[in-house]
């Protein structure tokens, strides 16, 4: 009795015997071991190459001979010189096994390969897309036993694939007849999974082998900006990525004034709606485009938005989300079809996913940050935010997750500071002020030197120096009050309190000059007392925020805090906290999490299973409206200060106390200040 | 200790026993008594009425007293004052069992009512449609706790209605938030519940009580009419029935040229699929306009049709059932929202059910006369032969049922035919032709008269007579025949051969003269050769598909003959057996179930439950091509003839042996027909 050859897989180390003759992609099945065919191994698709190797293996306890697998054959020949094959790789489903063999299956082979994300976090997404292709070969019909060409199809899969009860989206159904006669009864199919136990649907069908790929949009829908990554649904890489501006913004700069118009304006839901839907379909067109692919084969969008760009995304009247008790029409995650959402530019049976929204003022975009930071999994407790036009904090542990959002307004983001602009070349994103001279230094996007480094002029010469973005300015008023330019109330000193000329006055208050390229034609920017109060306004609902999240979970202090969102990635974390955006927590513990609300939106694209989570994670989190508590308002009124603390960053030498200043306001004397309160 | 009192319910019979105060609602709900609700008992839907019985019930065995009920309360007076309530009856939700008492539900209190269908035969339709009411109380949203409106309203559903999972169709989103705030949160949803399984769906939401009521259409898309029938789905009843020409006969005149159509002109398909649904459209309007009901209130529509018309509505190409091997794209049934058929005349949420097509001759019309006629349940062999352009045929009983489909053409339907027309006051639908004197005798719709009875022309005046209909020239045909103006050819003899002056020369051969209005500017009617050739084909095919059944069953006689189609419900069984349309039977057991095709659509529109039966059905037929069958050929040559046989009617005096007569054709002498044949 001779005994069975032992296959070992690696890196799985899965192994079993199989009879001589045993093509290595059915012992591959039989073991579970995760080796990708679209062809269903027909030698087409070449998705199931493997490497097997020689020699003794001590490990595995197998010694392979040269001729452990049948030779090589035509079809491998075939493939080879046409698409060529790497030195040593054979195609799984020719090689069969003819003695013992180790064989390795290289990442490329695997079909839930994870992908590294590329953002700071460590952790790899593994790629399960809700949409596949699957190859099949479909009988002809037979008049004497008649059965649709969908029945057949769907036979097939059932056979070949082992998916029961496949459907076809009903505008596929014109389709299918032409095309499964075009490839001669061998068709591709993209077939969406539905994650809630629905009927597998047919959304593609292509003649032959589709080789072109499948790709999915991840789409973070803001109030200000609309960023896409485009995903190839294959290897999960992004194979580009394209932002533009959200045009409802020509409704109204923040989510408040775009409710307020669809309640003044009869009908103005709907132009907003229909504003963001052609923006979406500009952007799929010049995604694909940048990446050279037929927007056809985007099959899939997920989307991660705010409740208000939720509810006008999807075509409903956010007037309800404008006043307590803030409801929301549907809170549940969606899946339809893209034709329904107008998206005419992408394949129209392409499913779209929202994600859940967790509350009225708390939306997809927040689930999505817990997507990707995973609060509830974290044994530190952990404060999450996620700063944009409004702030989306979250606050927790593995033992509770607590979310809140806050109206920070858009003055991160630029907008209502003085000189401020978006994130873009030319914009003063750095600035440090000596305590001293109280000169400051800078940096502007798209150069590397500082204001004082030599070469400078010459270097930012071609985009000038435009304007302050939202990093910059935050570090511009931390800054100034480090170097005692501006007092615990916010108040910018005269040149005559701070000893410096930039403190120049602006009406009844001062500005402080950063940069004055005016003799030139150029820009002369400042920051003035309105700037200041801007930040201060925005810094303060963010921090009182995230205060009644802890008064909530009964803490006064977070083990670490998560910086996300695009903003979020280029803040300084000492600045911010100087600056009282955010609670005190050690400076190491203060990370960036980049747009962790797209990152969220990737996953979900990339990860059926993740879909599923998000919806029960969600459930989990306790949600806290900020917009009625009593405490907001008080831990608001509280945080509007820049405090005189001391120095929360004993190893950064530069920082000892906060000068202990205050000015009087204007030139004229007299608490110009106070007077100014007592009139608000 | 005290018993709890008594309650019986008639006519079901079901007993309990109920502490005292149980609603009668409640202890009917406890027992599965079938008495209906949709206010979910707040005594403002009237769904519950029921009437009490007073005095000694032997049967029972209960004496019940006048205070056996709870008294007469304000809500039921409210109830009866607005709206009215019959005598002795009183509101089941506000009625309080107080002893012992008999309850009777009345037919339209109960929800699974049972409706006598109109037609002959006797099986009644018990009303379980997909659609329904409820009426729900929501919660109020909540801040602190906060969930979407759809889930709260998902949630109400469950807990008021025990329904899990219901979701909303996405196009109700909108209207969802105004219209509970418009209800002050008490709403009444239509709710759609798939029969495959499938999650249960929102597809119409009023605020309170929706007492308009919920219809449905079913429609018989045939290929020269279409049929609908406007059904109310909670009684059962058909409030309105309409129909119009099919437009797609602009493009043809039957199935193949309408194939070919699509064929030879490119985007051929598309035009006819527009004109199809245009139709459809306004038939909706016209026949909910005749109802004077809102046509957004049709919540449903079933389709049967043939396979041809089946992908002309759906949007498929109909290429391919122009040819061998006459695939479908599919033949599952199917389940859609109206709008995806453009069906913009209705709610654009009313689901439309297709029902399953049986082969690609043999459609979902066919599929709705094994619903309604149920051959598979037959102990007899049933033959059941629908009529129209094309012609389905089934022949079972419990042991198997065939079906196949006979291009019979148009000339049943009175097209194709010298003064054929169709069905409508002035066509002659009788014939009598006296043996000896060859005179007829005849009756026009519109008028119970025949020709020779006093007062004819008077009371058809008004329509004249206009023309014959199918079923007047199947008469004809045979009664040329019987009185012996026809030899088994199908020739028609001379004046000197018939010894008839009504038989006058036409070109080469002979006409039969019926009427000659023409003196007074009237029409002239004749029965011409081409008439004679073009019934001999059409009964031909039929007969050859109905042999064809038998020879696969393996059987030489059925034990009974069904005459189906609106044409079936006309045709004289006596005459239709002597042209020999269909094989012989017993004449008493030759019988018409009215347009069945339609009565199919009727069952699937008001009962989910046969839906899932005619899949399952539909898989168990066993389907014959006859396109392809040599012996379908064979069939339909030796099917040609109008033999010389017996009398196959003893019991009726008039007919004795068909007259043993042949004639040569024309004036001229010689074979004249034989010639024609040879060109052939």
């Amino acid at each position: 009795m001779t005994t069975d050859p032992l296959v070992v897989f690696t890196p799985s180390g899965k192994r079993g015997r199989f009879p001589v003759g045993t093509p290595v992609l059915t012992a591959a099945r039989q073991l579970g071991v995760d080796l990708d065919s679209v062809c269903g191994g027909r030698g087409i698709c070449s998705k199931c190459q493997i490497t097997p190797s020689y020699g003794e293996f001590s490990k595995h306890g197998v010694t392979v001979s040269e001729d452990a697998l049948s030779d090589w054959n035509s079809v491998e020949e075939r493939y080879k010189s046409k698409r060529g094959l790497k030195e040593g790789r054979r195609l799984g489903c020719q090689a069969c096994v003819q003695g013992d063999v180790v064989i390795d299956v290289p990442p490329e082979s695997q079909v839930h390969r994870q992908v590294v994300r590329k953002a700071a976090s460590i952790r790899a997404i593994t790629m399960d897309p809700a949409t596949r292709l699957y190859f099949v070969e479909v009988e002809e019909p037979d008049m004497h036993s008649p059965t649709g060409d969908l029945e057949r199809l769907a036979r097939a899969l059932r056979d070949q694939w082992g998916i029961e009860g496949a459907t076809a989206d009903f505008s596929l159904l014109s389709r299918l007849q032409p095309v499964l006669r075009k490839g001669k009864w061998q068709v591709t199919v993209a077939l969406y999974r539905d994650h809630r136990g629905g009927a597998p649907k047919i959304v593609e069908i292509w003649p032959g082998l589709h080789e072109g790929g499948l790709f999915g949009l991840a789409i973070d829908l803001g109030s200000t900006t609309i960023a896409a990554h485009l995903t190839d649904l294959d290897t999960g890489e992004v194979v580009a990525s394209s932002g533009l501006m959200n045009p409802q913004i020509r409704f109204g700069e923040d989510l408040m004034s775009r409710v307020s118009y669809a309640m003044m304006n009869p009908g103005g839901d709907r132009e907003m709606t229909r504003a963001v839907r052609e923006a979406l379909n500009d952007l799929a067109q010049s995604i694909a485009g940048e990446a050279g692919i037929d927007p056809a084969l985007i099959v899939e969008t997920v989307f991660v938005c705010n409740p208000v760009m939720h509810h006008l995304l999807l075509g409903l009247d956010p007037v309800e989300l404008g006043q307590a008790p803030f409801a929301l029409a549907t809170s549940s995650s969606l899946t339809l079809p893209a034709r329904d959402l107008d998206l005419t530019a992408i394949n129209p049976r392409a499913q779209v996913y929202v994600l859940p929204c967790i509350a009225g003022h708390v939306g997809a975009d927040a689930a999505a940050v817990a997507l990707s930071e995973e609060p509830g999994k974290s044994k530190d407790l952990v404060l999450i935010v996620d700063v944009g036009t409004n702030a989306e904090i979250l606050l927790g542990n593995t033992t509770r997750v607590l979310a809140c959002s806050s109206p920070t307004g858009p003055a991160f983001e630029g907008a209502q500071i003085s000189a401020g602009q978006r994130a873009a070349p030319g914009a003063i994103e750095r600035i440090e002020i000596d305590p001293v001279t109280k000169d400051p230094r800078f940096r502007v996007i798209g150069c590397d030197l500082w204001s004082d480094d030599p070469g400078f002029a010459a270097a930012t010469a071609a985009t000038g120096i435009t304007g302050i973005c939202g990093s910059g300015i935050i570090e511009a008023v931390a800054e100034m009050r480090m170097a005692g330019l501006l007092d615990e109330s916010g108040l910018i000193g005269s040149a005559d309190q701070t000893g410096t000329a930039r403190c120049i006055p602006e009406g009844r208050t001062h500005a402080y000059l950063i940069h004055d390229a005016s003799a030139d034609g150029g820009p002369r920017i400042t920051v003035t007392q309105g700037d200041i109060r801007a930040i201060q306004l925005a810094k303060s609902a963010l921090y009182a925020g995230a205060r009644l999240l802890m008064d909530e979970m009964g803490v006064d202090r977070v083990d670490r805090v998560v910086l996300a969102g695009a903003f979020g990635a280029h803040i300084s974390p000492k600045h911010a906290m100087v600056l009282g955006m955010i609670p005190d927590a050690p400076l190491d513990r203060v990370t960036s999490a980049g747009n962790a609300a797209g990152t969220g939106a990737r996953i979900a694209l990339c990860n059926i299973a993740a879909r599923a989570e998000i919806e029960r994670v969600v459930g989990e989190i306790t949600k806290v409206e900020t917009a009625i508590e009593p405490r907001f308002q008080e831990h608001f009124v509280n945080a509007n200060a820049i405090p005189h603390k001391t120095d929360p960053f004993p190893d950064l030498a530069k920082i000892v106390t906060l000068p202990d200043v205050s000015f009087n306001q204007g030139g004229r004397g007299g608490d110009g200040e106070g007077r100014r309160r007592r009139r608000a």
